[in-house]
């Protein structure tokens, strides 16, 4: 086994977020499914940028934001993406190192420009999302640095790549790696639509390639087209060596070895956008994980993540999380 | 007089604002004075931002602030200022014309790229602002839109566009067209260093071109060079028809024809960032001006206004702002 030098790298799509305050109206004028992800093209993407308010921006991406979050928490965190050599990817490049994830891909020269996601936020805090992928799509296993995939104890993967045959290939041929290496691989299942477009590829790579899945209600339900999420959970028991199962502010449910612990939501303050809060929820739990908590503490510690997330705009904790963390859960970590 | 089909047409810096926290002991490192505004080259500004934390993207620019903030209010806003055809350009274009002001200075092409401003939010939730002024400063007389400035009730200034030889020139043909259509013309000081910087240049634009003046404490005193703000208020009493003077948590003084009126600030919730309480109460003053009330209401709009923005991070209202003023301050707007 490789000796580890980081805790969790993650691998995902490199994205800078457009945060704009939307009605469900807009949502249904503009055929959106509230909640979830819609990919588009830069044409599609700016026609429908014309036609929101005016936005805030801030470096996104949903393995971005769990290593960012990670990093946050004092954990020793690297990631895996491509952006342009453009403003935004300059934006995103300096926000993921200012926190102290180590980020090292190379910007891309030429071709498309770095992805952006622009975040419909509606009255009720639900997000959603529309994303061109642009740069980033254009990651491939060349872009990988094995060695840093090797020093991690966790290999952290988000659904989201599936949607590019080039990542999907440098996914999996990371996955390799690190297992080999002595890694543990964790996947996040990102969005319903997306695991309804990659269902095959998701049921094998769980099956075969993952130790700790993170999914919220609809993703595990629609993963194996179960009728209920306690079908889901039957089917998915077992399976890897642990599944933690988010379910909005009904908490989280941690499908471990040593037995399945319900989690409850934490609520720091009124709800003011969910962006994030699976991400967070990702962050919490891996910090907790790779420091050496049992899955009941790790769950926890991913629901206090989301807890904070969820009362500010934006994906990216805006406070001292880690000291949110020791006053919350006392001085273990 | 020609007729006026906008309230208020704005020439100011159009600037992209990246917000971070920091401390005191950054500012003092860094040689910064906390509260005013510091010019940086590009390589000064990309090396202290690479030296910040995370930051979030936000269209800024003081004179930009205030006109979206009319716009808000449901006046008829217009904006002047220049921006590079840069994806820093782009997002503050969207902005502004998303929440209806009327903005056509064509990009430029080439050159500096979109002015950026790094603002150092310190716990004290006051803002120190860093600005590169990249193709902002490039704004010359061609660039005008004199049919739009002489169909204005009311021609704003920022007196950051002192720092621009070529932009004070475009200010002052501006400031001539406006009083030849029968357009008042509102100047904002905009920063003590910036007025140490001009006085004399300001001194004289103040006696003889200027109808409405915004300034705070600091700014006036630094502009008459005066011992005390009673001393500086004694200086400025009939050099032009009204003056607004901000005294932050103390409020305003309104100095007008019809007397002297006191304005309360507003607290609407705890303190967050004072980034662009300035521009907004010139926004809320101005609106009340160009929809004819009387100089004390215009002060209390202002107030309200000013008070919304320091509850949020950034300088452009993130909720309703007609619908506020309408729920504190009666039907009246």
């Amino acid at each position: 086994m490789t000796a580890k030098t980081l805790d969790v790298v993650g691998i995902g799509n490199a994205i800078v977020d457009v945060l704009v305050s939307a009605d469900d109206r807009f949502l249904a004028d503009h055929g959106l499914t509230k909640g979830t992800m819609a990919l588009m093209d830069e044409h599609q993407a700016d026609r429908l940028y014309a036609s929101v308010g005016a936005g805030l921006e801030t470096s996104g991406g949903s393995a971005a934001n769990t290593l960012a979050g990670i990093a946050q928490l004092g954990g020793r965190a690297g990631f895996i993406g491509r952006v342009r050599d453009d403003q935004l990817g300059a934006i995103f490049r300096h926000d993921i190192q200012a926190v102290g994830t180590r980020y090292d891909t190379p910007a891309a020269s030429d071709g498309p420009s770095t992805a952006r996601c622009l975040i419909l936020v509606t009255p009720d805090a639900q997000r959603t999302m529309c994303t061109y992928l642009g740069a980033s799509v254009g990651l491939d296993p060349q872009d990988l640095d094995l060695d840093m995939v090797a020093q991690a104890k966790v290999l952290y993967l988000e659904g989201y790549l599936w949607d590019s045959d080039d990542a999907k290939r440098a996914f999996i041929a990371a996955a390799d790696i690190a297992r080999a290496h002595g890694g543990e691989v964790a996947l996040s299942l990102s969005d319903a639509f997306c695991v309804d477009r990659h269902r095959d590829s998701f049921l094998e790579l769980v099956d075969g390639h993952v130790d700790i899945l993170f999914a919220n209600e609809m993703e595990i339900t629609s993963l194996y087209q179960a009728n209920s999420f306690e079908e889901a959970l039957r089917q998915v028991r077992g399976r890897c060596r642990v599944a933690a199962l988010t379910r909005s502010e009904q908490g989280s449910l941690v499908l471990a070895e040593d037995g399945t612990h319900p989690i409850a939501a934490v609520q720091l303050g009124p709800l003011v956008d969910t962006t994030g809060a699976g991400d967070l929820y990702a962050a919490g739990f891996l910090h907790g994980w790779t420091q050496g908590l049992d899955p009941q503490r790790c769950g926890q510690l991913g629901s206090l993540c989301a807890g904070q997330v969820v009362t500010q705009l934006g994906p990216r904790p805006q406070v001292d999380l880690a000291a949110l963390v020791r006053s919350q859960l006392g001085q273990q970590l």
